[in-house]
């Protein structure tokens, strides 16, 4: 697995850890392309990985938390996000930075803070204890966080016609109180996070990314 | 889910959690099935249930954890089990002990600690702390450990030539130290353990359960 790192330093390149977060319809799967697009262009290898679902058995974790018929308790919930987030983590990212890849992740630990400590029942801080623990502790070095208000995220959805989930398919209220989480965790960790609006060009978005990242490799 | 009580206090009864403990083959789900009878012969409605698995979400997990044919992490593992806890804590054990009922349930929070604690490479504490946040802190008034040195075990599931799982696919070692962290947990809580020699005759057994459990209903 061979990477061909900045010509000036000789060194072999570390590993970059970077996740994007957002609700659904913010665009983070577009983003997330051209970013990985713009960094193999820069000659760096790229795993391109998503939470939930980045493993075969957080794809089979996937399918009990979102298509799951009755009641998941809240804890149950949390824990099976943990779960795949611990298998991710350990059998896939790490051995990436490990390799000095650059780790391009859709949804990570602010996620888990966002639905399930805000929009939900269970307290922030647990979540987030929680996640570390699952995930040994890692934290990305960036985290862009697309932001969109809901009447606009609900709009690219319906336009969209996608298939709702049990998440998307909640009341417009938790998704303002998501947003406000997110919010909340950017203003929280300013050196961590990039807040973008993810209302503007596409271009742009790419653009603005990649003038953050470029200090990075 | 009408039971009918003690016939002295004229009160409604109140709910009994009981768990049974010990390594494969040392004869839970026979001392499980003795002992529910004996408590419907006293009048008490009984739910019988089981970690992993006493749950539809629960069943899932089991498929993921002991199934599974690559690398399940440590921790993807714990918090799989934990999950499963807390969905079968949440829809079914504290419903049941809110109607009153006796709750007979083959293994808990020990087995946690015992096989990923003492057993792999988790810390018995973090396990521990884990198991509880899964089931907020709902304890067993009564915990029948069922012990049986690793020698006897194996033996009697090799003469019941059952399909060995992966846990029981591991090594004798790995029993031995499970086998000694049950009974250091036993030595931890003396009040909530009996601890029964699982070589002595079946209904030697039952006996010494019943006369225990007497007390408490």
């Amino acid at each position: 697995m061979a990477t061909t790192g900045p010509a000036t330093t000789g060194q072999t390149p570390t590993g970059l850890f970077i996740t994007l977060e957002g609700g659904d319809g913010s665009g983070k799967s577009t983003q997330a392309r051209l970013l990985a697009e713009w960094l193999g262009e820069q000659g760096r290898t790229v795993l391109r990985t998503r939470e939930p679902g980045g493993t075969v058995v957080g794809v089979e974790i996937r399918e009990i938390v979102l298509h799951h018929t009755g009641e998941v308790s809240p804890r149950a919930e949390a824990l099976l996000y943990a779960a795949d987030r611990a298998q991710h983590i350990a059998t896939a990212v790490r051995p990436a930075l490990a390799r000095g890849e650059v780790v391009v992740q859709d949804r990570y630990l602010d996620s888990s803070v966002a639905y399930q400590g805000a929009g939900r029942v269970l307290g922030s801080a647990e979540i987030r204890d929680l996640s570390l623990w699952a995930a040994e502790g890692l934290l990305p070095e960036l985290t862009i966080l697309l932001d969109l208000d809901e009447t606009a995220a609900r709009g690219r959805l319906d336009a969209a016609n996608k298939r709702f989930d049990r998440l998307e398919a909640e009341k417009g209220d938790f998704h303002r109180r998501v947003r406000a989480a997110f919010l909340d965790l950017a203003r929280a960790e300013p050196d961590r996070f990039l807040v973008v609006d993810a209302e503007r060009p596409v271009d742009d978005i790419a653009a603005l990314i990649r003038a953050r990242v470029a200090p990075l490799l």
